[in-house]
C-alpha cells in the first residue's frame, strides 16, 4: 500500500478522517504507524496529499490530511479482456489498474468457459475492491470503469467502440507482426481467452479496425501479457521531453 | 501448462517416455488427455515436438515422442533482481523465465530484508521448479541460470557483470527518463526492492554504467514491472522483418 485511499464517509470533517478495518490493520501492522507519522494518503476519485495520525485505537486509526496534488494522469489505453479464470482475475484487474488503465471491458469469448461468469469475483463489490488494491500499489485515486459484456458479438459490433483517432490492437499469438512500441495515440488493447480467440472473433475484431499483433514466441499468462503489452505500447508516460533512446 | 517438459530420466528408451507425479497428474486432469491424444513436448535444454499418448495408467502416463524443433531462442535479457519478499519469489521467477530470459540475479539491497535470504523458496530445487513451470507456461525447453548474491557490493563491483556493447538500465522511480523501447542491442536490466534501492546503491550502478530509467508515476508491483519493462525494451523476438511501427 503506497498510498491509503480514503471513501468520503472517512472524512469527520473537512481533514479529519477516521479509518476501519482494512485500512487500518494494514496501517498498523505493515506500516507500523504511531502517532505523528505521515502517510501518502489520495481521495478516491481526487486529490492526493499525507495524512498525519493523530490517534491510534484498537479498530480504528485517526488522520489529519493535506490534500495538495491532482490526480495522476491516466494512461490513454482501453483494455478488452476475455474475461481470465477465476483465479487470475483478481491480480489481473489490480495489474491493469495499478498501471493507470481507467477503462476495461470484460468480454466473453468462444474458449471463456461459462462457469466464471458465474464467478462470485465478478461482484461489483469486488471488481471495486480489487481496483483500490491497484490504485493503492500505485499510489493512484481514480476508479477505472469495469464492465462486464456476456455476448461478444453485441459487445463488438453494436456497443460502437470508440476507435477513431486511436490504435487498435489485438494480441494474438502466431501473428506475424510485433506489437508495436512506443505508440503516441490513445490504444484500444484486446486480449484474448487461453487458448486464444477463435478465427471468427478475431475476424470480427479485424473488420471493425484492429490490428492482430503476437508477443514474440513464448505464451504468456494474462497478467504478464497484459503487463508486457502496456509497457510496450504505452509512450511516455508524464514528461514527454524526458524521454531517452537508446 | 503449453508443453510438458521433459527430463532426460523420464526417457525408457529412444522416442518412448514415461511421465510420474505433477506432469502427469496435470495431462490427466487438466488436458484431460486420452489415448492417441498429441501433446506438445520439449526436452529440458533440448528440442521441441509432439508427444502422443500411449497409456494412461492410475500413477504414470507413457508417451512416445517426435522432437523436431530446435529451442526457442532466449531473450538477449539479463535480469538483476534485489531478491524480492518470498510470497513474490515464485511468480516473479515464473514470469521471468516465461519471458524468455536466462540469466538471473537474485542480489541483496539495503532494501532487502535479511530474512528473506533464509526463505526455503530459495533452494535450487524451488527455483529450478518455478522455472520449469514458466518454461511449461512458455512453451520452452532452455532452463535460466540463477544465481544468489547475498553481498551486493561485491557482485556490483566484483563479479565483473559484463555490460561492453549492452545497454545497462535500472529501474528507479522518481528518476526523470522512462525507460527506452525497442533496444537493438542486449540488455541488462537492474530493478530494486520495495522502495528502491537507497542513493548509495544507485550511485554504484552508475558508476558503472548504469543508466537510470522510470516505468512512470505509478509504482508497480515487481512482477508487473519486469513484464512492463520487458515488453518496452526488447526489440523484435523471432522475425526483424515483421515488426510494424504505429
Amino acid at each position: 500500500m503506497n498510498l491509503v485511499l480514503l471513501e468520503p464517509a472517512d472524512f469527520l470533517n473537512g481533514d479529519h478522517v477516521r479509518l476501519h478495518g482494512r485500512r487500518a490493520r494494514h496501517v498498523k501492522e505493515i506500516h507500523r504507524a504511531t502517532i505523528g507519522r505521515e502517510l501518502r494518503v489520495g481521495v478516491i476519485n481526487g486529490k492526493i496529499g499525507f495524512g498525519r495520525v493523530l490517534q491510534i485505537d484498537e479498530n480504528a486509526l485517526e488522520l489529519t490530511v493535506r490534500l495538495q496534488s491532482d490526480p495522476l494522469p491516466p494512461l490513454p489505453l482501453h483494455l478488452i479482456l476475455a474475461l481470465p479464470r477465476p483465479k487470475v482475475l483478481n491480480r489481473t484487474i489490480a495489474a491493469a489498474v495499478s498501471m493507470g488503465i481507467k477503462q476495461i471491458d470484460l468480454i466473453n469469448a468462444w474458449r471463456v468457459e461459462k462457469a466464471y461468469w458465474g464467478s462470485p469475483r465478478l461482484s461489483q463489490e469486488n471488481l471495486r475492491l480489487q481496483s483500490i488494491l491497484g490504485l493503492e500499489q500505485a499510489g493512484d485515486t481514480t476508479l477505472p470503469i469495469i464492465r462486464l459484456h456476456k455476448l461478444f458479438g453485441r459487445f463488438v459490433r453494436k456497443e460502437s467502440l470508440e476507435l477513431a483517432g486511436k490504435l487498435a490492437v489485438l494480441a494474438h499469438p502466431g501473428t506475424e507482426a510485433t506489437a508495436p512500441s512506443s505508440v503516441t495515440k490513445p490504444v484500444v488493447l484486446a486480449i484474448g481467452p487461453e487458448g486464444g480467440f477463435i478465427d471468427r472473433e478475431v475476424n470480427t475484431f479485424r473488420d471493425i479496425g484492429f490490428t492482430e499483433v503476437n508477443l514474440g514466441p513464448r505464451i504468456l499468462r494474462v497478467e504478464t501479457a497484459l503487463a508486457f503489452l502496456v509497457g510496450r505500447l504505452s509512450d511516455r508516460f508524464q514528461r514527454p521531453e524526458d524521454s531517452i533512446r537508446s
